[in-house]
Order: structure tokens, then C-alpha cells, then sequence
């Protein structure tokens, strides 16, 4: 097989994953809004405190209109608003983000995007194979979960394929609960989402070492300045590398695509599993204080932030895995 | 006179100018305090909307408790808490924060710090003077004030002496108006605040080429990825090396006291031409959201935050420049 075709088809895959997470998380949605409240009685979330048509958004925590379009009482949001766009300047490529403001997800993206170009001298010593070539193209797949309950964890998924004189997959899936007396190795999420990623490991073990990955993901997603991690981990991996022989790309593409396809299966029933629990005033004050944790790993120190700004990347798909609201008090 | 007195001479004056705002902005405060309603017949800030003994607070914007201790209704909040601290490890030195949540000041600190110690080996080629020797000293005022009402700019001030092979002060003043309207070089407080950073160098004309920090101050306070300025500007200088000639001190640090004076005088004054005015839910989130801007400049560029973190830094002081509530909707 050419690299133009194994390129198409990760490109392929990369936007059917899109179309079956974009479809899973708005059918959570649809169950949300098949429920008459989402929290009984609890005045964070009742209905009859928010201004006349806004249900879905903002206003469900303030008690006050929020910026978003209203949508009917009851109902869900509309599902994910898809944006294109394309690289200005001497970059080329672009993308599609999909973004949805809901009842369960106060803000999710999902993300593909094709990019390619030459990296600037001064980066050509910072990724592998640059140095020989300067020119790079890259595709891939980028999820972000922000849920409105305190009491849902928030996500992150992120695939890619990516040629410089080199090629490699690289990606993985970690979890973020929010509320400290969730974020638990022995936490029934984390053992489920784990348990989803050592099996995706398991069905590739020629290619994907589980011990490895999960330890690559806590060493990645780990704040220095705070001495704490992000999250309960997941795996992380880079640099899965492959050669022109038989099999060599169609193992690493196989496992990059049941990471996706585990993720997809395995968070939704995390959200299922947490969405409809009432939460306490407090406890979404401590969501909102564990999101600043958030941007600040994703600003201080995330390698997929640096190199979307890099690669003259669009910066309204690059920070809209920021959070939708945010305090350092 | 000796290198021990100036350092002393320094500190003392970062002590007393952190005093001096700390008086000007509990004033401010109390002014506040003394209106029966921020903002007359408004919601979001309608004193009888909130739940009782909340009435300063986060409750003031979002109509529900907020994390904060409570305060009597009417009154302001009780003022600057000052928390002092010693860093950790191999570091020495320590400092003292000084943080105000208020009726004016969602979130103000003023924070003053004197470290010492050893550049790591690879950040040694990053500081003037620390090739030749490591060691450093660093003694500094830091000032930081998030307004409540979006009408109110916010604003930044930071003077510094550091000792290295070399010595030098540093530091600068800027503003960052919040509504888009107001984001003018045309406007009132802009020009406000750009006299009073004249004024300042044109009292120190030897050391202080206005021209010169006011454009280092642009180039400064600018987001890349945004393509945006941070605000509308003010002085920004660094390396401002004296050697131990007579004068050559006295003469940088009369400067640098004037900057800090200047400001302490400048900004109540802007802050007390805006805070008694009506905003509306849209301007509110307007200021959320270009608060954003302030989070990514201060994590992604900010020199001052990543010398901080250099020098085993207190992170809570270093981090308490975020603002208190932000979005990325």
C-alpha cells in the first residue's frame, strides 16, 4: 500500500470516529432531555428559576440568561455545530471543528484536521525526523469533554498520524474527574476507563505495550508547579513509528483505531453512569476550581496546544478544549 | 553606599508601596460600600436577589452563594488578607500575599516577594549575568486587580530589583480595559493612564526613554495566536542596570519608586471614574470571556510567571494573577 492511500485512509477513519462520538454524545443528550429536570428540586438546575427559553445553557447555573442561543424547554441542545476552516498564510490543510453546548456537556469539541507544511527552523530540532525534512503532514482526531455535573468526569481523546522523513501514530485517552473525593484509582469511572484501555492494549499486544502507555499517560498529565496529576490517567503514547513492510502501518493503524473506538464506547457509559446524580452548590464550585487545573496543564505545558500554535494551526480549534467557565477564586 | 543597603532600600520601599494600595484600593472599597446598590434596579447586582450575608461576593454575579466567606450586607469586604509565606526545599526566601475580594475588586493581590538562590543549570543562559554566576536575588512588588464591573479596566503593575553577576530594576504598568468599546487608545482611562506613565518618565528623563517603554510595553503585552494586544498599553522595562557610581542607583530607583507611585495614584483614580456605572448581563460576559485572554497570556508568554516557577516561586502568589471567574464559551 502507498503512503497516499494509508494517509486517505486514516483521514477516512479520523472523520467516522468524529460521526460516531459526535453521534454518541448527542444521543446522551436526548436522554438527558427525556428526563423533566435533571436534578429534582435542586435549585441549580429547576427549571422554573431560568428566564423563559433558556433551559439548556448557561442560565442553568447562573439562574441567568447565558450568551447562548435559547433552546425549548425540556428538549436537548441541537447537537454539535460543525465549523470548517482552512489554514491562512503559508500553512496549508484545515479542518472541521464540531462543537455542542448541551444539558450534559456544558461544552464538548471533536475536532479532525489535516494539516501539512514545513515547520519553521527553529522547531525543526524539536520534532523527530524534522531535522532531515523540514516539510510535515499531519491528520488526526481530537476529543474534549467538559460535562456540566460536577459529578461526570471530564475527557480527552486525541489520535494522530503524522510524516515528517518519518511516520508515526501517536494518541490516548485520559480522564478527569472533578471532585476530589472522585479522583480515585479504586473510583468505579476510573476502573472502568481503564479497564477499556488495557483491553484495547490487550487485542494489540504486538504493537502496544498497556504497562508502558499508562505510565507515559500519569508522567504526561502531571501539573509540576501544583505536584498533582490532571486526572486518573488513561495512556498516552508517541512515536509508534512503521515501515514500508507488510503489516507494518496496518497493526499501529489498527490499534490507533480501537483506542477511538474504545473511547467511544467506554466514556459515554461513564457519563451514563453519573449525569442524572444532584449535585451541591459546592461541589460545582470545586468543578470550576479543577477546571483552572485544566487550562493550566493545557497552557503551561500541553505538546498538542504548542504544536497546533506551531504549525500555524487554528487557534479557535487549538483552545476550545478550554473550559466554558472557569474560577481561581 | 553598599550593595546590602540598596537591597534593603528596595525592599522597604516594595513594603511601603504595597501598603500604599493596598490602603488605596480598601478605599475604594468603602466608597463602594457606602452605595446603597452597586448598581440601582439591575439584577445582577440587586442586593435583595441575594441570599442573605452574600451580598460581596461571587453571589453578587451569579444570584447564588458563592464560596466566599459571607459579609454584611452594605458593607464592604473586610479588606486585604495577608498571608505570608517561605519557599520550600533548595530556594530561600519568601514573601507575602496580600489578596482582596471585594464589591470593586472581585479579586485584587498585592503581592511583595524577596527570593534567593541558584539558577538551574538550564536556565542559566536564559538571565543576564547568571552565566558568569548562578546566584540571584530578587525582591519585587506585584499588583494585580480583576474589577467586578466590566466597565472597569483591569490592571497590572510589577517593579523589581534583581541581582545577578549584573543589577538591574525592571518593571512596568499596563492596563486592560474589557469591553471592546473601551479598548481605544481614544479612550478616557487610556489616556489616564498613559499620562500618568509619562509624566512618571518624564520626571526621570536620564534613565526613563517613555518612546521606548511604551512600545516595549505593546510588543510586551501582546497574544501572537489571538493576534490581539492584551490591552491598550502603559511602560514596560527590564535590564535597567546600575553600576556602583554614585547616583547610579539612587537615580534608577527614584524611577522605579515613581512608577509605583504613579500608578497607585492613576489607577483609583480610573477605577472611581467607572465603578458606579450599569452594566448589562452581555457586558459581563464580554469581560468573562476577555478575561480568557488574560489567563492564556499569563500562562503562555508571561516571563514573570515562568521566572516564578524557575525559582521554586510560591505558585499560589504566582497563580493568584488569574482571574477569578473566566469563559471560553
Amino acid at each position: 500500500m502507498k503512503i497516499e492511500e494509508k494517509k486517505q485512509q486514516a483521514q477516512d477513519w479520523f472523520a467516522a470516529l468524529r460521526d460516531k462520538i459526535c453521534t454518541a454524545f448527542e444521543k446522551l443528550e436526548e436522554e438527558a432531555a427525556a428526563l423533566p429536570e435533571l436534578q429534582p428540586g435542586h435549585p441549580v438546575n429547576r427549571q422554573a428559576d431560568l428566564p423563559e427559553g433558556d433551559s439548556c445553557f448557561a442560565g442553568a447555573v447562573t439562574g441567568r440568561p447565558g450568551h447562548r442561543p435559547a433552546c425549548p424547554a425540556g428538549r436537548s441542545a441541537s447537537g454539535f455545530v460543525k465549523t470548517p476552516w482552512q489554514q491562512p498564510g503559508e500553512h496549508s490543510g484545515g479542518g472541521v471543528m464540531a462543537v455542542l453546548h448541551g444539558r450534559v456537556f456544558e461544552k464538548a469539541a471533536v475536532h479532525i484536521s489535516t494539516v501539512y507544511g514545513e515547520f519553521a527552523p527553529e522547531y525543526q530540532s524539536q520534532i523527530a525526523g524534522a531535522e532531515e525534512d523540514p516539510r510535515y503532514w499531519a491528520s488526526g482526531i481530537s476529543v474534549i469533554a467538559h460535562p456540566r455535573s460536577p459529578h461526570v468526569p471530564a475527557a480527552h481523546m486525541n489520535t494522530r498520524l503524522i510524516l515528517t522523513a518519518r511516520h508515526w501514530f501517536g494518541g490516548g485517552a485520559d480522564l478527569t474527574p472533578m471532585l476530589a473525593a472522585r479522583r480515585s484509582q479504586a473510583d468505579p469511572d476510573a476502573q472502568i476507563f481503564h479497564q477499556a484501555m488495557q483491553a484495547a492494549c490487550a487485542r494489540h499486544k504486538a504493537v502496544a505495550d498497556y504497562a508502558h502507555m499508562r505510565q507515559w499517560c500519569d508522567d504526561y498529565f502531571y501539573l509540576p508547579h501544583r505536584r498533582e496529576p490532571r486526572g486518573i490517567g488513561g495512556i498516552f503514547y508517541d512515536q509508534m513509528q512503521f515501515s514500508a513492510e507488510k503489516d507494518s502501518f496496518d497493526r499501529r493503524f489498527a490499534f490507533t483505531r480501537d483506542v477511538g473506538a474504545s473511547f467511544a464506547a467506554v466514556y459515554p457509559q461513564i457519563v451514563r453512569n453519573n449525569y442524572h446524580k444532584t449535585w451541591l452548590e459546592a461541589e460545582r464550585e470545586e468543578q470550576l476550581i479543577r477546571r483552572g487545573r485544566y487550562v493550566e496543564f493545557n497552557l503551561l505545558y500541553d505538546r498538542g496546544t504548542l504544536f497546533g500554535f506551531k504549525t500555524g494551526g487554528n487557534t479557535e480549534a487549538i483552545l476550545s478544549s478550554l473550559p466554558p467557565m472557569v474560577k481561581w477564586p
